[in-house]
């Protein structure tokens, strides 16, 4: 099935504990389609970058089968750029730099051969960006995700509830389902978030693994691999969402009992993500090892019980 | 099989957002006596109390099965009292008072008939007794399992370094762990403690489950059940004890296959205790409700995947 990813395209420079990055390539668009370039060859991307963005990483989307029509290059503009630096708990990071450039003004157009698609996947942009692409497709895809931050639940949450409105699953960690129910507990959280709209809610918990709910509240927990280092967790969620829709666009298949594999494989190849800077891991993995990495995940989390009383 | 329990039967008051407890019978032995009384009926605790300590809550242990010979109860002295107070989250907690009393100079008994236990758990308590209780035993228990506390790692780290190298599993949680390892990553924490020498290593992570590691560094990672509401957490850690270690000697496997088994049965037994205060919830539970439960994390955590490459 054909996939459509909207996120931006982006550079990045990081700090972690275990060393620091000139500008790399980054951006949610790119880890999302470097993902799930993994289970289909039919995808596309919208997203915008400035003449300062290497013609080489556009070339090297292509080749693995992202149809990149949809990437506006703005003359004379910049690059979004991001900086952050990781704590030594890699579980909070500060933002050194923010450089919006190129997306302060973000129009996302649609290229003809876009409409169609069978699934589309909203990276993290302003809500009012991610409805814009929902309302000019001419059909309404199979099954729209979308993921958001809590930037946006502070500065435009009147747009952000329009656009949950119209997505079957949000993505979103659990400080953000906390800011965006007002409250503590992510039962309780997940029931304020799908009234407000989406069929499904994942909430990432970083390295506790991720919650999948459907509205019958039915739950579906992935853990997260144990690692003896994470690297870099830049990127980690989108490559998640990455995983998880274009698992589902591989198999066609949006069942609650597929979803929970889609999260599964989502898992997986966030965990590849962490291992090294930026997208560095996630340009050469092949099937083998994302299969022995699932595998991983089997083992971790399976046990067979029998009833002793 | 047959199981000994070594921890304290004591008083608690306790107070949580949702409510607030005179004294109320606590303590780790008590705890996990009860959760694992519904497992095993050949179970004996070495414990102590003072002479305020109510003789039908010895006597209701005794109607679960629980040989209370090693009980001693201290004429004119008073029993354990421990004090506490959750914060809003409810993953963290004050110590308001802690009065040791029949602790201070606990010389654990064990009476003959006691000897040739199959399985023995040492609940928290100062790891020179801990190791006293091993040491009383004639023959050494088929497993033996032990949890620590932080405490101890502050004021008798000697001490509980030979206690823990004698032992088969250690059950201790998140940051105990990374306190007795000085490592943050938990995997090669667990590395370290179990170089220490226990065989397998329980890591507790609260409400984000468990993880199990053998020395071949097989993980397995048990989900804790998401709740809408948590109401007490005090005993969780020595439900979950209990209800591990009470699930082996039902079984008589220790297999690392089974401990799996076990850690799913201590999370089940784990999320009743939180239900109500106190040991209110583990008084009346039955087996159809434990498979139940067990039932939900079943559904919560089980998967079915085949490549897809």
């Amino acid at each position: 099935m054909s996939l459509l990813t909207v996120g931006s395209v982006a550079f990045d420079a990081i700090e972690t504990p275990f060393g620091k990055t000139d500008k790399i390539i980054g951006g949610a668009g790119t880890y999302i389609a470097l993902s799930s370039s993994y289970f289909t060859s039919d995808q596309k991307i919208v997203s915008v970058v400035g003449e300062d963005f290497p013609n080489e990483t556009l070339e090297d989307l292509k080749g693995r089968g992202v149809d990149i029509e949809g990437i506006q290059i703005k003359e004379g503009e910049k690059t979004f750029f991001w900086s952050g630096k990781y704590h030594n708990d890699m579980n909070s990071r500060d933002t050194l730099v923010t450089e919006l450039n190129v997306l302060e003004n973000f129009d996302p157009i649609i290229p003809e051969n876009y409409q169609g698609v069978d699934f589309l996947m909203l990276g993290n942009l302003a809500p009012a960006v991610q409805r814009q692409v929902i309302e000019r497709l001419n059909e309404r895809p199979k099954l729209i995700a979308m993921d958001t931050m809590n930037f946006w639940m502070d500065i435009a949450w009147d747009d952000l509830m329009e656009t949950v409105a119209m997505v079957d699953v949000l993505i979103i960690n659990d400080e953000e389902a906390r800011q965006m129910s007002k409250e503590y507990s992510l039962v309780k959280a997940a029931k304020i978030i799908m009234d407000m709209g989406p069929k499904y809610l994942i909430i990432k918990k970083g390295e506790h693994g991720a919650l999948l709910f459907d509205k019958e509240m039915n739950v579906f927990f992935a853990p997260a691999l144990p690692l003896e280092e994470v690297f870099d967790p830049t990127g980690a969620g989108d490559t998640f969402a990455g995983g998880f829709v274009g698992y589902l666009a591989k198999t066609d298949d949006i069942s609650f009992e597929n979803m929970k594999r889609a999260v599964i494989m989502g898992s997986a190849m966030a965990s590849f993500c962490v291992e090294k800077f930026g997208t560095e891991r996630l340009q050469n993995l092949d099937g083998a090892e994302i299969d022995a990495r699932v595998e991983s995940f089997v083992s971790l989390a399976h046990f067979q019980m029998e009833s002793v009383f």
